[in-house]
């Protein structure tokens, strides 16, 4: 009888994402970054009755959200239109208007926290200090800042303040596998750990009583859970995961307990550590991914946990060990059982090196034999077993989706994730070959079937592919991707800046700027032959518009078929809903249209 | 220190509405129609993660929803624009695009129930019988619509199924005082109260068992819990309030017992009464008015509720006895302690009629000194105890608000309400000035100070209070108010025209005519001498845009100062946001115009 027709794959477009969670002091709110309504904004919920309600109503993506912990108002870091300059704001603790905090036009704020009475705010700027930045502090009830430190030799930003503010500690990075921690304290300051000059990372930091506690892979490939005692200087490693990198560490101060997320390549492991005793328990959980860990001075933990079927959700895990669930975002219309959970699979690059990708492929009864071929931003980042709306539109479509973690990802130990560094060019795209060769031999693509889509460090890559190995695609699409690297060296924020050398390259350094020549896309106009579609943000800060337009310029100039879509009210990434359903809807008619047309 | 400014009042308008609300048959679910995200749209959410998910992306009114008991669909009924024409839909479980079921252009479908199977749908519709109506039931399986019942008499609406599907209950309306139902049984029906040709009104009929249940004033003022038993035809009264209306009646099989609400003037009272004894308890509840009562197999009980400080939300009566939010709307930044609760005022009138009223007072820090009076809607409606952004908003800016609950009101008894019929512009006109007169001797207001408005029959008021006691006003606001009462009887919605003749008068009656020309706005042209502001939807159907038309007109010719605003995309009420907003910006424009300017 009843048949109602297939959910329309473009009802995926709505699913609202979480960007932020903030927990207040007493656990009676939490609050979520969320574009639950279309567009951006600071959504509050009470936990016993956890139905959202407006907070804001800016339109905007709140990039920091913080409960005073007397109540009195909401702090909110807003940018503009996906400019990446986030200012800081106060709102009232029921929702209402932004007031400004600290604002300076053009430049940024980075929130680190508030005092215990929540009169004094710590962050950190570039207002002052473009390059290495500064921390700050403002006092709410005498409308004065006080800068704590001039940011040094990397940029410097605020990343944990001590309960009584007698100490606090900065991180300078060098590059994103080069980042280190000092504690600062009655005008001294220490690292955290006992070489600052050997190249290792430091994150997460929180100080958990008497000792400092973070992850760092210190002496090692992964990163583990250390901690560093201010009253001896003794730094100690505290518990490493048999596998995989803490990346999240929540510290429950009167238990002396720390969850510690792991990242095992394509997904996240949940462990509780005693921090006394070094022992760790793996948690079981309803999620694949996860981020922001907080933990109540309950000792109830909270965070955002998603997979590649289910959309990110904020989930509680309450005293008794039950996972509660405190959102439901969720495609309408479709059941996890209706998207697709990727296989992970395993291969060997051209040089032997391991790689690990995430297949999906698309319901057998839509398949269209079709594959795109997705190379992710970063380049230090990975594609990851957490919800993508544009994977499943497309898979819904019935094309395959393959997403190969090649060198430079993160997941695989410190020492894969640096084979990109000053190699953005050879290596990568050798796996990315590598792994589209693996997948055809396998029988698990066409090879006269491929498309490449990629965005950010992806857009690059695809680009670089196009103009180097314009034989294995059809149609290739470049959303914000640097088309020339020495331009870009040049484009990016003021900060970025310090660790350009290390992670990209110098252009001012002959054998650099060769090899950088020699890895930009725009190198290889003759070869880029495919149709291509080129989509970017105009006020991107990190890829700026400028490496769109030349190299849809150049490719014009020589009578290809480029379609370019701008969109004047984005950065990079797509923040505005009706943005984000043009770039989708335009891009599936760009891979349609070039499925159905020009034969290999 | 940290002084954050007042919130903006206008932030009022982003509170959301809960127009509708529908329980699933396990109790796992529930929808809501709301505009929660600005337009109105099906919402749903599980009872064990209460956070709302979008089940359709339409920006339309849901007249109607209900969930399959077998969990294959959910029905929303859709107008457009405000026409109200409203249109049978499936949509999947999860959500998603709506598929018609039952659609007519340019005409209605009242859903009433399914089967208890879902297999079968149960409604009337004037698609075949524009005046009266017919009743149908649409198998799914068979795609095939079988006519139950033609009316006859008066507008004849489907009101009830028993669970086997051998008899259903019509109600026919002769006025709104006038209305009496038939239960239908194997090709008989009979009327469920004795003497169906008194005056009387028969609503919120249900199967009980063996009975039908319902409220009805037969043989007395006010409407009293009554039931009649199919085996013997036996009418029974089971249970009277002490005072005041029973409104609704959600019953549960199981236990025999009925929910009750009451209505007693500006506020509801629930009880809880027991069908085999007609015993009955009053119930606390969180709120002063409520609608939509369902009541779950489980016996718990699922309303809505609201006062006039908080929005109405999703209440569930749960079976310990305590009540629990289900929603949580909220207007942005303010808490219940900031905005206005109503005094509940009582006076005589000019003959003596004792009248009761809604006295909204601003905070005295913000208060400035004029008073706004408020006829309502209906006129056989009431202002009550309910969540009012309009008034809020108004309060707000430092406006008292008036609203005299005149005769003809709905809460004071059915002689009280009958008062209106056959006088729209006589006796409650007269309360109108009474009301005033009485607002004035109290010292509760200043005479050169006071402002009308009204929506509706509230709108044809301030129409013919402005025409003929002009004096007292300073500016008038008329939303979509009729004018001229000759062309609004002719322009009704067809289904209305059996009760025009008692509710409002026949225009082709000679003495009537001769009423309803006294009684027209538009015979007081030359009295309207103040700055008037004219709002109307285009697509109203029950006050049409004609009704506007020609007071603006005629007003214009004669050079008066007249502002008016037609919303092409409404009906009878603001169902878009943006248009909501701009009718209450202009508004506020105009009043705080007329405020500062012209002196009396």
């Amino acid at each position: 009888m009843l048949q109602l027709p297939r959910p329309n794959p473009e009802q995926l477009f709505h699913t609202p994402t979480i960007f932020g969670l903030a927990v207040s002091k007493d656990e009676t709110r939490i609050a979520v970054a969320t574009n639950f309504s279309g567009r951006y904004d600071a959504w509050g919920m009470d936990l016993d009755c956890p139905f959202p309600y407006r907070l804001t109503n800016e339109g905007q993506v709140p990039h920091a959200m913080h409960f005073d912990p007397q109540g009195r108002y909401v702090l909110v870091a807003f940018d503009h239109d996906g400019d990446e300059n986030a200012q800081l704001y106060l709102i009232p603790p029921r929702g209402g208007e932004k007031h400004p905090l600290r604002t300076h036009e053009g430049r940024r704020f980075m929130f680190c926290t508030t005092s215990k009475d929540g009169n004094r705010i710590y962050y950190s700027s570039d207002k002052d200090n473009p390059t290495y930045l500064c921390g700050y502090v403002f006092d709410l009830e005498s409308g004065e800042e006080r800068t704590l430190y001039e940011g040094e030799d990397g940029p410097t930003v605020l990343v944990a303040v001590s309960d009584d503010e007698s100490s606090w500690v900065t991180a300078t990075a060098f590059a994103n596998t080069y980042q280190i921690a000092h504690l600062h304290r009655a005008g001294e300051r220490v690292s955290l750990t006992p070489d600052p000059g050997t190249p290792h990372i430091v994150d997460s930091v929180e100080f958990a009583g008497h000792l400092v506690v973070f992850a760092t892979d210190y002496q090692a490939d992964e990163l583990y859970l250390a901690s560093f005692d201010p009253q001896t200087g003794s730094f100690q490693r505290i518990w490493a995961p048999e596998k995989g990198s803490v990346t999240h560490v929540a510290v429950h101060k009167e238990s002396q307990t720390a969850y510690v997320a792991v990242m095992r390549g394509v997904i996240d492991e949940l462990y509780r550590v005693d921090l006394r005793t070094g022992s760790a328990e793996k948690l079981s959980a309803p999620f694949e991914v996860m981020g922001q860990l907080k933990v109540g001075d309950s000792g109830r933990l909270y965070l955002l946990g998603a997979s590649d079927n289910e959309p990110g959700n904020v989930w509680m895990l309450d005293l008794d060990g039950t996972w509660r669930p405190l959102t439901r975002m969720r495609p309408m219309g479709f059941s996890p059982d209706d998207l697709v959970q990727a296989d992970v699979v395993h291969f060997p690059s051209f040089d032997g090196l391991s790689l690990e990708a995430l297949l999906f492929r698309p319901k057998p009864e839509i398949a269209n034999g079709y594959t795109i071929i997705w190379p992710h931003g970063g380049p230090q980042a990975a594609e990851r077993k957490g919800f993508r709306k544009l994977f499943q539109y497309w898979l819904l479509f019935g094309y395959q989706v393959f997403a190969p973690n090649f060198r430079g990802s993160t997941g695989y130990g410190s020492h894969f994730m640096k084979m990109v560094e000053r190699d953005w060019g050879d290596g990568p795209r050798k796996d990315m070959i590598a792994s589209i060769e693996w997948l055809l031999a396998q029988g698990l693509a066409d090879r006269d079937k491929l498309f490449l889509v990629g965005g950010s460090y992806g857009g690059y890559m695809t680009l670089l592919l196009h103009g180097r190995h314009a034989d294995y695609f059809r149609a290739c699409v470049d959303i914000f991707g640097p088309s020339n690297l020495i331009t870009f060296a040049q484009s990016v924020p003021d900060f970025w800046k310090p660790i350009m050398k290390q992670w990209l390259g110098d252009p001012n350094d002959p054998a650099d700027r060769e090899r950088l020549i020699k890895d930009s896309p725009i190198t290889y106009l003759d070869g880029m032959t495919k149709p291509m579609l080129v989509i970017q943000g105009a006020n991107d800060p990190r890829v700026v518009k400028a490496e769109s337009d030349q190299i849809v310029q150049a490719l014009r100039e020589k009578g290809r078929d480029v379609e370019y879509i701008v969109f004047e009210d984005e950065g990079h990434g797509f923040m505005k809903l009706e943005n984000e359903i043009e770039a989708y809807r335009r891009t599936m008619a760009f891979l349609d249209r070039h499925r159905q047309a020009s034969a290999p």
